[in-house]
């Protein structure tokens, strides 16, 4: 799983600093999650390749992760793009985008299928042999979704060496894959677990932006193995994330912790703190597993 | 006067070349012309100060040259504006940024007066007392215009010298900057010329992206000082421009030398060319005094 992150700054994009954008590599799948203003060229920068992008998913309508969506989909066209797209995103976003390219006269090239999202409680978006993606409803100023992804379990792995002392034959090793024991030649039965290794264990990634602080949401993503959760403040400025419907950076530990994560990311800051180890510093208060996102940087994990 | 050029290259925004957007400052205005995606974050890196943006041009709504105005008017709210602000373009365009506000659950702290346009021939947009703005119809894929900018006529400059010279006193000085002959304390009448010197020549600007090559355009806008051409092709793809409704480099300089300008400032280039002086080159071929535009690049006229 690789996650590169396109842009991870709150509110007004500035010279150096790119508004919300991250793209998700995960079982061969490259989703695009939100789509500030500028990710086109964030994706350009990080060699993404354009055609892969396949299913894009909007957590809310603020101009902040919102507003390169409409030059991207024009972009696609330019390029001649012939592939489907699948865009999830709040109810509005439809009429939006189709009066954008109404207004420039443009006629895709490409159907693009609107998945426009209205539920205050959870909804499988995506759900195929590999992968499933369901909505992380949220707290915010507007009608607003995080995303949780989820790799699906896998088949055991083959221990070719037992396997082969045991002498058995590759009729069998289908049945070994799904973890069934095996009677071999001389009539033993050999337990599965001498013949295969445990499957990798899946990964998982829940990207939480932009919510108020709120307990259910650790619920909703349990044992996910990593979180981005937005911390646009401090706990010194509480009263303006309550204010404004964000979180700080102690919160989102606080949702890692009670989620049983591996990871935290964070991401969404403010542009009031000029020193953005003060963010890990507070997480790290209460969850130790921190990392922070910055422009154009590629976490992976395996 | 003095044109920074935001960004200057056509069709999609590329890691290193941002779509159609510039500034032009005349007489005290600070006026937006185009606003493709990331402009705001050009308007940031050339220091312009946002609050004096109160005037903005869009020639049409095709992506490239708008797509960066609803993240700009966020930003205007968000830094907490309170001035107002105009907006000129084609018909449609408010409400596409009336929906787009409305989505975003935003509510704007400044009045914006939208200026839709739809007429098919020149029109006034802007006249006070120190510039006159109007648009220049052009022919393109949609609904399209160029804008002329032009500053008013000033008053003749005082000859402090000579008018201390002749002793004249200090209640005529307006009469002498408005062009009148001065009766001295002798009774001699005193020629104008001789207390004061020309005004300065008025600046003027004309804009002209995106249009196909058509000879009455010079007409439009003949005698002005400086003109912004759009030269997305070179003259060996003359069908492509037809085609798609743009102007080769050389179609360019032949406007320019139509409308017996002094400076012409080529833009909106094609990326199929990686090599920019292509275009001076060919537009040199008839019309000698070319400039290359270039993000950043900042012209100063005086």
């Amino acid at each position: 799983m690789e996650i590169t992150i396109l842009g991870c700054h709150s509110a007004t994009p500035r010279a150096n600093a790119r508004p919300s954008s991250q793209v998700l590599e995960m079982r061969g799948h490259l989703f695009l999650i939100d789509c500030g203003e500028g990710s086109q060229m964030a994706l350009r920068n990080a060699n993404v390749k354009f055609s892969r992008i396949k299913h894009i998913f909007i957590s809310h309508l603020h101009g902040d992760h919102f507003f390169g969506l409409p030059g991207l989909i024009s972009t696609f066209q330019l390029l001649g793009r012939e592939t489907e797209l699948h865009i999830y995103g709040p109810k509005g976003i439809k009429e939006a985008i189709l009066l954008l390219l109404k207004l420039g006269g443009a006629w895709s090239s490409f159907y693009i299928h609107f998945h426009e999202l209205e539920s205050e409680v959870s909804e499988i978006l995506l759900d195929d042999e590999k992968v499933q993606v369901r909505t992380i409803p949220l707290k915010h100023r507007v009608y607003t979704n995080g995303f949780l992804f989820q790799e699906k379990q896998t088949e055991r792995r083959l221990n070719i060496d037992a396997i082969q002392n045991y002498g058995i034959q590759i009729c069998d090793y289908q049945n070994i894959k799904n973890g069934k024991d095996i009677e071999s030649e001389n009539g033993e039965v050999i337990p599965n677990e001498l013949l295969s290794f445990d499957p990798i264990l899946p990964q998982s990634y829940a990207y939480c932006s932009d919510t108020l602080y709120f307990e259910t949401l650790a619920d909703a993503i349990q044992g996910v193995r990593v979180i981005y959760h937005e911390s646009t403040f401090l706990k010194q400025h509480n009263d303006l994330a309550t204010k404004t419907m964000h979180s700080t950076a102690f919160q989102a530990g606080l949702t890692a912790k009670k989620a049983n994560a591996e990871t935290l990311i964070l991401g969404h800051y403010s542009s009031r703190y000029s020193d953005k180890k003060l963010f890990l510093n507070e997480a790290q208060e209460i969850f130790p597993n921190v990392h922070l996102s910055e422009d154009g940087r590629k976490f992976v994990f395996s």
